[in-house]
């Protein structure tokens, strides 16, 4: 048998102890996690700094190499984050339905854990903590595998916390860090559908889409997000404009931000060189089409490209729409799936707006920033499902369960005439 | 573009109109389903003999051909399933959670359809309408990819129904058939994974493990029931049997019949001399450990396959364990998932058995033959998911459909700083 193989085969076994624990067992678990975490701090610093020299040695600089970077304040956020999950409700053992048939046998719905978690994941190291936090809060055993710039970080954060479960009595092996980051061993991993009972894949279109074409275990994506905005005819200027801020300029490295803007013609006029303006003092470049270039002389044209594109960054499509059906025509075409505002006063063109996409979150009159679990309740999230199936939208513990039936009879069987 | 890919991008188009029906306009085109079918029964019935005719002549014979049998009773009776769907309550639309945050916005939870269901199954033509008109209520378009023993059985009662979809003013891709039968062409399918959110294979475990192995886009599983009833030191042994022979002897083809009988060794020598002469006077093979051959003088000796057996037959395995822990023991190893079911007086002894295993039906005191969306309360069920994510145990329209995230707000962004 491979390694991979027998180390998801000891997780799943490990898993199977997760399952039967309190709920205040497991929150004690993840304080002690906390706990161990701040006290192993020097070494994981260490073992951060290696990630770091590695990655300034190929050349990797930026964003890319800031969100690589562990410190005393961001361990001490990690910590702060895994006794936060602590804090949430426990999913597992909820009832969500109860129902007695006509013959007297009574039916609960119960939220029982998934099993293994396998999370597939890219430069982060506090993904290591944050998601195993949430796979054990959810009663399951997690598979972690991390991208190899973060290594060393992982590793170190991961022992600190396998660490945390043996001194609490609990079989390390419920979180798994895979350290051979072969593709194919990844492959290998992604392909254990008698094992593996879920595979979250988190990071860039490349990762996922790997992901998705080797996947034989049950994948649920979190893929990029192409939000829009959509301004109505009706729509209070003042709010569209703040919506349109907080969705683009205030974090445009996220999947929640904002990547197109579209404008009813009726208001185009009024709203476009106003927005114009105030985007362009944050530094916001615009790709319009030719209604508003016309509007907004500074955009650049927009290509078909342009309104597929996250671009993740400080650009923003813009497009004049004839009317409500032209801008949900073009978000069915070119949208993500992922969050998409209107900005309205017509309480009918809200709700058809709502009605009329898909998406996993539909906003009236509020940020797209806000499509993310703590913001939506959930606590804390694992990520934000684009996959129509399971969960849709932002995941928390919840997402890490399902629902089974169990059912208590007094002897009561189907065909008693048989007997 | 493949004639496959272009019938899936039609009939994903036609969801689009069919997620928008109001529960009155889905439930009005399930009537005309069913009034369709009714009206066309002489083509449909001709169209069933052809198959009969081939089925017969490739040597099909006993079971497997009674199951692809229709006769105007058996007609009626999928009209008559197709009204009952459109007596169920519709789930698209319903709220499952609200909540106001904090800063003012409103979170509701609202279930969508899941957009485009695929069904691959075998041999009973009526498969063909009861999938289409769960998929249909919960707002999805369905694509049936069936056997060809039943191509043409399956390709008028696709006719009929699509026939009412027109009639209707729907557009018909919306309930595809597909006629091409090439296994490389179900590969296809199952690789849209940018068009087919959810492919539900029914059938052998040849099936099952087929589309498993080909697909990319996501799969739930119905897989094999091999279901347990285990039989308690403090069970009532009169309940005990009745649950034993309801479970094994009143349906044995079907999946959640019983296939292993778990007796506790305190009870083995009163109960199952009893149990083995009320089973051999139902013509029930028994293969037994060697304790249970002791006590039942007839019964074979039980191999290691025996115990993971999907019998599906009049043959029961049987196993004489030392304790619950041991009868757990043993269902851990050899169980599906399925149904397991547990006879006792011991509240604790039931509890310990509910919560130590992960089947995705665990009944108390009631007979596995319960495991079913009729008899669960679901109204009607597309089959019974042995796949631990979005829906696990009988899948009724529901489970057809996800929740996601509609938020309201009066202009609240994340960043009211940065303004």
């Amino acid at each position: 048998m491979s390694d991979i193989k027998q180390q998801a085969l000891q997780c799943r076994e490990a898993a199977q102890a997760i399952a039967q624990l309190s709920t205040d067992a497991k929150n004690a678990l993840l304080l002690a996690m906390a706990d161990a975490l701040l006290a192993d701090q020097a070494g994981i610093l260490q073992a951060n700094a290696r990630d770091m020299d590695a990655a300034g040695a190929k050349g990797i600089a930026g964003a890319m190499l800031d969100r690589l970077k562990l410190d005393e304040a961001r361990l001490a956020g990690i910590a702060r984050a895994l006794r936060e999950v602590a804090e949430l409700p426990d999913p597992v053992g909820q009832v969500t339905r109860r129902e007695t048939r006509p013959n007297g046998i009574a039916i609960e719905r119960v939220r029982v854990p998934l099993g293994v978690v396998a999370m597939i994941y890219e430069a982060r190291p506090n993904v290591t903590a944050d998601a195993a936090a949430l796979c054990l809060k959810a009663g399951n055993g997690v598979i972690l595998r991390g991208g190899s710039e973060a290594i060393h970080s992982n590793t170190a954060i991961a022992a600190s916390l396998k660490r945390a479960l043996r001194e609490s009595g609990l079989p390390e092996a419920a979180l798994t860090l895979v350290e051979d980051l072969r593709r194919e061993t990844m492959v290998e991993l992604l392909q254990l559908n008698d094992v593996i009972d879920l595979a979250i894949p988190r990071g860039g279109e490349g990762l996922i889409r790997f992901v998705a074409e080797h996947a034989r275990v049950p994948v649920i994506k979190h893929y990029k997000g192409v939000c829009h905005l959509f301004v109505d005819a009706s729509a209070d200027p003042d709010l569209a404009l703040r919506l349109l801020l907080d969705g683009k300029a205030s974090r445009p490295g996220v999947c929640n931000a904002l990547e197109t803007l579209l404008v009813h013609e009726a208001i185009a006029s009024s709203f476009l060189p106003r927005a114009g303006e105030a985007l362009r003092a944050r530094g916001v470049e615009l790709r319009g089409d030719e209604t508003a270039q016309a509007l907004v002389p500074e955009a650049k044209p927009a290509s078909e490209d342009d309104y597929a594109a996250e671009f993740l960054d400080l650009i923003l499509a813009v497009r004049v729409v004839k009317d409500l059906d032209a801008a949900i025509a073009h978000i069915r075409r070119y949208g993500s799936d992922h969050t998409e505002v209107i900005a309205t006063r017509d309480g009918a063109a809200a709700d058809k707006f709502v009605q009329s996409l898909r998406s996993a979150v539909v906003m009236v009159n509020a940020s797209s920033r806000f499509s993310d679990g703590g913001e939506l309740g959930l606590g804390a999230e694992i990520g934000i499902s684009t996959t129509r199936l399971h969960s849709y939208g932002p995941m928390g513990a919840e997402s890490l369960t399902v629902e089974r039936f169990v059912v208590r009879g007094e002897g009561q069987v189907r065909h008693p005439d048989l007997l």
